[in-house]
């Protein structure tokens, strides 16, 4: 992974001497729990890559749980506990879930959509082998209305067409979360989340390992990418820190203004990615700063497009309208795929431009384009190119914006880790629903 | 479909009273194109619904293209060639098509992407019968690169794996356009687009009407229902005119420093809904405004939420970030296919107030739940509920949709038809293949 700030640079050379104070601090404290090695403080998730003992742990639930047959797996979780997951697995499985044929299959159950909902629980009720699903339940607190409802609608179907099967249900959950008692006490597969780390950062725990692992993919990569990257992103020196340099960068396009942080992926696998990033940035930064009166709040606005196709929907906001976003593009070096425009094109005299070239040049003539055109209009921007399509990449691309994103959200003075707006809505959620079961109807 | 301005209400009725004026002549301007029903002026695209000329070129093109056995149509096209017709299609289909075994299939071939071309291009060369495909190729200009680029790959697998086949490719095409003519010549389907109309506006032409017919959809109703909500988003009052009165809620919001409209979606199958507004709104309003010196620019960026998903992702920030957003809520009434939550539970004691509910009233308390939470936190926002999911519904959402930007542009003293930025980078793209083509490799 390579994070560029060219054109960035007349901000980011100087910004690095005369702000670099504001993140020393913060490098020196992920040194010190990258040092420890455990998991007391909030900075705990970038220690997950080195846990051997959560990956003994996870291998013991893979091997116990992969059967053969394995079709589907439905992954029951909201926010956290499926964003990282669906990310990773889109990223390397999307093209393949087009043609349809290969398996297992993740299904994200992370809705209350009825309709959907039914479609998920037909495909189960169309297994003829009772081996060929597995049912993961992931909510950190163990309370969350949209991941029960859905667990127990599951598991009803289950039941309604074999029996309890306790030995195809997986729960993870916060160590001692209710959920987790009362899980083991039914004979479901358990694993726990440690109390520091977060649903949204969460990925490389056993909320993103186990349904990986389970759809065949090399955790192990994933975890090597992210323990290079924490190493990297921990470094003293910011120029030699992309995460503080980017976190300073963007730190310093909020407070000019820019309240809108565009991340403009040039692969559209990597959707689901932008909105795992969407969450980390949104629910990290977005707060009231503490012991501020008249209260301050900030909060960056994390939205994600997608290249070549948002050039031709949102481009013109983002090049002709107001100056009011940091945009960082993503691209993935690697063109093993790539096709030919025909030599024996059908309609040659349009755009014989195109001639002789193959589609990844076409996209990567459309990003240099684009970017000839984001520096005209002066528009800041940074780049990150992944070196290939890979799970070591993806590792060291989340770890970065995990590591980033606490930066960023220290230097501005809030709590990277706490999220005290999202209660209101659950507390009133739960009213509304307690107020309607004791109503008369 | 329903517009609740409710808690908009304090400023809504001022704001009609005292600001009506700023609509006034541009409600008169849509009227009068209603009523002179041609496609001479901008807003032309009005007059789509009830073209009985264009929905017999349909009609003629469906009847002689849709056979019995079609199973996928790949539709090439990008930007307003494609996310009108990809937000209808998913609104009815994407339950359906999680399952999976119904035909036909549209695939939308709006993408560069490799890996996702290969994979499309395998269903295509999977195919027995030369009669299950169909290729609609759509520019408006003719010219777009990634459209014409990806038709000649289409055209090339066809005539490798049977032969150049002419009658199996329809050509949607600006009036004129030289792609239109080179279609003609070798026999292909030809329907074109009335030159006012414009990608983001061109969902009710030929660009939507003819996949979605050859879909299955009832391209009547979506008609019928667009018709209906263009005689009342051209009311002369403001008060009876919903997108007048949304597009002055939203240009005061605007100019207050809101420069954010976040379309918050409780129902998941209308998130390529929310991509076909985001480039309406975007494409429409970001811009700069004519003959002012220094130049002003003006621009909201849309964003798109899914409900209650998104509640555990980027919810924390809307509620307790800075107050930088307007939200409107998008629900659908309809409860048809509502899951209960199971009378003999697995984990009673968990959350018991789901007990004896229903997903969808589940689905209604965390959206009444999270109104609370919004009206606490002071942060503005409107409703809009669908009756029910029907294409009915979806047109009038469409059609108001497209009222309520031409009334914001125009207010805000911008062209709402036109998008100035957008050739840069285009012209940039095709300068870079051009020089890759001529330099020595």
């Amino acid at each position: 992974m390579k994070l560029i700030t060219n054109t960035a640079k007349a901000i980011s050379s100087t910004l690095i001497e005369t702000q670099g104070f504001a993140v020393h601090p913060h490098i020196q404290t992920v040194r010190s729990v990258l040092a420890i090695g455990n998991y007391e403080a909030p900075e705990a998730s970038v220690n997950l890559p080195t846990d051997e003992g959560l990956l003994m742990a996870v291998d013991d639930v893979v091997k116990n749980t992969k059967t053969p047959t394995l079709k589907y797996i439905f992954l029951i979780g909201i926010g956290g506990s499926n964003l990282g997951t669906k990310a990773i697995y889109e990223a390397m499985f999307l093209a393949r879930d087009v043609v349809g044929k290969t398996y297992p299959k993740i299904i994200f159950v992370d809705t209350n959509n009825s309709a959907l909902l039914e479609s998920y629980l037909t495909l189960l009720k169309s297994l003829e082998d009772p081996d060929e699903y597995l049912l993961i339940s992931i909510s950190k607190s163990g309370g969350t209305t949209e991941t029960i409802a859905n667990t127990e609608i599951f598991l009803a179907a289950v039941a309604q067409k074999w029996s309890s099967r306790p030995e195809r249900l997986i729960v993870i959950s916060g160590a001692g979360s209710p959920y987790l008692e009362v899980a083991q006490t039914i004979g479901a597969h358990c694993l726990t989340i440690p109390p520091q780390v977060g649903g949204r950062y969460s990925v490389f725990s056993a909320v993103g390992l186990v349904p990986l692992a389970l759809a065949g993919l090399d955790i192990q990569e994933l975890r090597r990418g992210a323990e290079t990257m924490a190493t990297t992103c921990s470094h003293p020196e910011v120029s030699q820190n992309p995460a503080a340099t980017s976190a300073l960068i963007q730190v310093q396009a909020y407070r000019a203004g820019k309240n809108i942080h565009d991340l403009f992926i040039f692969n559209s696998e990597l959707e689901s990615l932008g909105k795992w990033w969407r969450q980390l940035l949104g629910e990290s930064v977005g707060k009231s700063v503490p012991n501020t009166s008249p209260v301050e709040t900030v909060g960056i606005t994390p939205t994600v497009s997608i290249g070549s196709t948002d050039l031709h929907s949102v481009g013109q906001l983002y090049l002709g309208g107001p100056n009011d976003k940091i945009t960082t593009f993503l691209s993935v070096k690697s063109k093993a795929a790539d096709i030919p425009i025909p030599f024996k094109r059908t309609f040659p005299k349009l755009l014989p431009m195109i001639n002789n070239h193959i589609t990844g040049t076409i996209t990567d003539a459309i990003l240099d384009g684009t970017k000839v055109a984001y520096n005209e209009n002066n528009r800041l921007f940074m780049e990150i190119q992944l070196d290939e399509f890979s799970l070591y990449e993806l590792g060291a691309f989340m770890q970065f914006k995990m590591i980033e994103t606490m930066y960023t959200a220290r230097i501005l003075g809030v709590n990277p880790f706490d999220q005290p707006n999202v209660e209101s809505y659950k507390v009133k959620t739960k009213q509304i629903l307690e107020n309607k079961n004791n109503s008369p109807t």
